[in-house]
């Protein structure tokens, strides 16, 4: 197998990760051992205190992706009499969507382009009325083009309106302000994989305790039902079934760098001066972003893909490649881009040297363009 | 956090890897980049030929822990209108019942003691006449007791009564015999680290095409769905859904590691032997396992608990993680047992070196007693 570090990974997560995290997997742990039970719960309620979490939250984990912590969150805390009603502006926002029809869930959409948000006064009055939804779901930052939704506005929108919000925080948690309990938000989900700075394979749910045993029972699987979960996991610290050990123990090491870090706010700011290198500096190679700059989250960053002969992804991502970092293919549904990502173990330096490398491509297939080769 | 390698894990896994498995998971690949794509298909495509697939069986990797992949083969290869026989005689067997109820199926159980197998005749009986199930769900090693079912007997009576054959293999795969086109199973699951030697994460379905597309859409769950996973793997090889990258990469090292052991028969030879030996070793501390010798998988053993004052599980587990070893607790439903596992990477003078501990703290436990401390 080749053990070579591989390419900066300039990508919405799995993300570039410390030397320092991914030591933390060089040792096994018994599942039940009561060493592995304390990281766990310490891990878990560092993850609740990020999220802002209030007295009646709980953090409950969950193996796999971020996806199935969305699937357990819609399933766990929105009944099959509910209605729940979704913010669409990408493609996580209709996966969401997706998810609520598999589970037989009432579901209703509030979609606009992916290059906007919603209107607060629109959907305010979208919750109004007897038919309105009782439930409201949205994406934190649509890593689809890389905007971040206005989650404070939308939040006292539906808090005045007297629903419950849930949240898909996956690419931001860690990063962006969030404050549950001062938001009256009922639930976040999230991973470990991306501004965390962990490694994939866990995921969770920060969430409303009381919503959660009210509908008990109500999700439509073994695996992913949180209350079965957050039971298991407040009795004893124990996993209902087998965790998957190395990411969580890398995931407790991650924490403790982000608190070394300064918290979120100093993450978000190394984030934010590497979205500016890279914007200024794709700039000057004539690339351009999606996205008015005012929406855009220090994540990542979809790139118009530029309409000239020498630009075509599979070269220019395997150049990039080369050089030594691995970029992401574009997801918009209307205007062709490609994207690269601004977050994990990554600072200015690193930025810089990718823009070099960027603009020494750039010039590179023009050139081979002309060769005709 | 502490870094110490902690305890030789005898557990039914997550267990003890080696230091190379553990090493594969130091470098940090994009889910999406052409070499983590090569990687994930080679080591599935592996993985298939381990259960000794057929032309028509597919592996479709899962994000998650082991339980998942069983929630996926049920909801993904038994549709609603479809019955399903169960065989139980464990708390897993017990588990695909629950799964089956939460997912809405028409499930039936043919249960025998803990101590005991299905009466295959009894079985060809059950699978006769107009109310007969459809498909027929067991355990291939019931890790609760440690027991071998009999597989190859079991699947030809359901082949022969042309009914289909879901396995349950978790704890077994990678080291008992296993020949899914032979014996004509419909599907097999299992996980990563289990005999396989990998570390947690990731778990798989085995299964037949056919019968997967046959009920494509029965999934009540969008990851979960077998028949969705499976067709984003072979388009592209890429996950739906980001897949716990580092444990895909130590489950590669770990199928080589497999290989150059000299596979199956080779990793059983030893596990029987560790088996051999601490059967031997505790016998002549007074404890006998709670199976019959013939029905005993060399993968775990229960032990009776010793009904003796010197004997309580927490201190005896304590004194032996304090020499080096995590046993396990049992989960017989009427006698009382601890496991120790005898899977790993764990050899005879590891479990040699184990008994001799072991010995030291009953001696201590006894002595400790008599002082009245």
């Amino acid at each position: 197998m080749n053990m070579t570090n591989g390419p900066v990974l300039l990508t919405p997560g799995p993300l570039t990760t410390s030397a320092r995290v991914k030591a933390a997997m060089q040792r096994d742990w018994g599942s039940r051992d009561p060493a592995f039970v304390r990281l766990g719960l310490r891990t878990f309620e560092r993850v609740a205190q990020l999220a802002g979490a209030g007295p009646d939250h709980v953090c409950v984990p969950l193996q796999g992706s971020g996806t199935f912590a969305i699937e357990a969150m819609i399933g766990s805390l929105v009944a099959p009499h509910e209605k729940l009603l979704v913010l669409v502006n990408g493609a996580y926002g209709r996966r969401i969507v997706e998810i609520a029809r598999r589970l037989a869930r009432k579901v209703d959409t509030f979609e606009v382009p992916e290059t906007g948000t919603h209107d607060v006064d629109d959907l305010a009055r979208r919750l109004r009325g007897a038919e309105a939804p009782d439930v409201v779901a949205m994406v934190h930052c649509e890593t689809t083009s890389g905007l971040l939704n206005p989650l404070e506005s939308i939040a006292t929108c539906v808090r005045n309106a007297g629903k419950r919000l849930l949240v898909d925080s996956m690419s931001g948690f860690g990063a962006l302000p969030l404050d549950m309990a001062a938001m009256g938000i009922e639930a976040v989900a999230a991973s470990s994989n991306k501004c965390l700075q962990g490694v994939p394979g866990v995921s969770f749910v920060v969430c409303s305790r009381d919503a959660l045993e009210a509908r008990a029972g109500a999700a439509p699987s073994l695996v992913l039902d949180l209350a079965g979960q957050a039971r298991g996991f407040e009795v004893d610290g124990q996993w209902r079934f087998t965790p998957p050990t190395h990411v969580v123990a890398a995931l407790a090491e991650a924490l403790d760098e982000l608190d070394e870090e300064g918290g979120p706010p100093a993450r978000l700011a190394r984030y934010r001066e590497n979205c500016r290198i890279l914007v200024e500096g794709f700039g000057e190679l004539g690339m351009t972003p999606a996205l008015d700059p005012a929406l855009q989250a220090p994540v990542i960053v979809s790139f118009r893909e530029p309409g000239e002969p020498w630009y075509a992804f599979e070269p220019f991502y395997a150049a990039l490649e080369q050089r030594g970092f691995a970029i992401y293919a574009g997801k918009m549904r209307d205007v062709g881009t490609f994207r690269v990502g601004t977050i994990g173990a990554v600072d200015a330096a690193i930025m810089r040297a990718f823009v070099g490398e960027a603009a020494a491509v750039v010039t590179e297939l023009k050139q081979k363009l002309k060769g005709g080769s």
